[in-house]
């Protein structure tokens, strides 16, 4: 039941594996069973209005999972995404990051499932929930 | 943001509605947007051994879902479910009751989404995630 | 790609492992990555009104599931439903039994997928779709 | 049961709503209950590896889900996803286009629901499978 990476170790590691989200992600607050992380807004995230598009809000909960399952199994870069379920619930606030707060809910030794809260940046209401299931690579 | 029914009328209004579930679940806790409700397991509800069945599980997760929104919305038997995602995580505890804690995410005229954690019965760690959309009638 | 059991073998091994369900589930039809089964509705599968309930839809969509997986794999009773995302979409006809058909998406080591549809007998609508993974045990 | 729009007024629709997506996907086939489209892959889709992100899937599942409803209901830009349940099976083939094919499976008046299938193009088994429901705006 203890972190296996802290925040740098980890952000350094999935910058270096997916070179493609470099600068998009922030990873804010990290506990054994629960992890925070923004979604730093730019042109390419945003929908006609200036809203986030649902394939960000998909990123960044996908994101947070792999953030908070990496955090606990150490840097195993062919941990995959095998199930998401998302909710939209709400439209995002034009002009703000995206907030997402994890969960944790199990850790298997095959399958781990994170539950995930997206907020815009200073609302109180989520815009969007999500929970995805990682498949571990066999030790 | 007011709840238009207290344990003891939704507990009324639902026997009444779903006869076939009589004495099957027993409202603990409730609030704006929160509440506790139990499956007073009986052999019914059990697989070979002694263990709560995935279908009694999604049992629970959609009626906390359904007197959760009644709750807020009032006495309207005519609201159903429309989708349900659910993660089955651990193997309940034989012999315990299972206890369902939702929490309303959103209440929207149309729709309203509950995320629903289960737990066997004086255990820490949850048996099972779900989340489920019900569609309001208009009015 | 061979099925491990026919109809009958498969029948036979459901029956002895969930005795509750004896009777309730008819396997009508089965190929290496289809199949067809029946939930024989009683009163105790209905709701007010005469149709088949939430919880014996979510049940015979986890059942096809299951038979689906089990033809593929052998008699491993310990394979679980670690997730299931279900969409109820219209009434069931009144009086008329479930039909579920099954397509297996991907028999993999440790997990397989499978969709299904569900009809009331007769109809052409589907009155739901749900999706299914099982975990299967390691050899 | 008429489609409202053709392949061509239905794309021209959405790439003048989406200026985002101009380019990214090409609807190749459509009928009453369904649809086929093409991610045009390059290199914003892909991972280390060379194969299409899950992010790049689940927005291919999304719009076509999206083309699919607009198809049906006619030019409502304001039609949005509420919820998208999607299971990744196999990693996408590199360097190939992605291929949905979506069904429409119910179509009411506040809610449409839509499966997808997404094939590596040119391979028989799917990469992914979704479920996603949209939010018909009141006419």
């Amino acid at each position: 039941m203890t972190l296996k990476m802290d925040i740098k170790t980890l952000s350094e590691f999935v910058e270096q594996v997916f070179e493609q989200v470099k600068g998009d992600f922030t990873v804010e607050d990290l506990s054994e069973d629960s992890l925070r992380v923004r979604l730093n807004v730019t042109d390419k995230h945003l929908r006609p209005g200036g809203t986030v598009s649902g394939p960000s809000m998909f990123a960044l909960a996908d994101m947070a999972a792999y953030y908070m399952t990496l955090a606990r199994i150490g840097p195993e870069a062919l941990t995959v995404t095998t199930n998401c379920a998302i909710d939209f619930m709400r439209k995002p606030a034009a002009g703000a990051d995206l907030i997402a707060h994890a969960r944790l809910l199990k850790l298997g030794r095959q399958l781990a499932v994170t539950d995930v809260l997206l907020f815009s940046d200073g609302q109180p209401k989520p815009v969007a929930r999500a929970s995805l299931t990682y498949s571990i690579p066999p030790q």
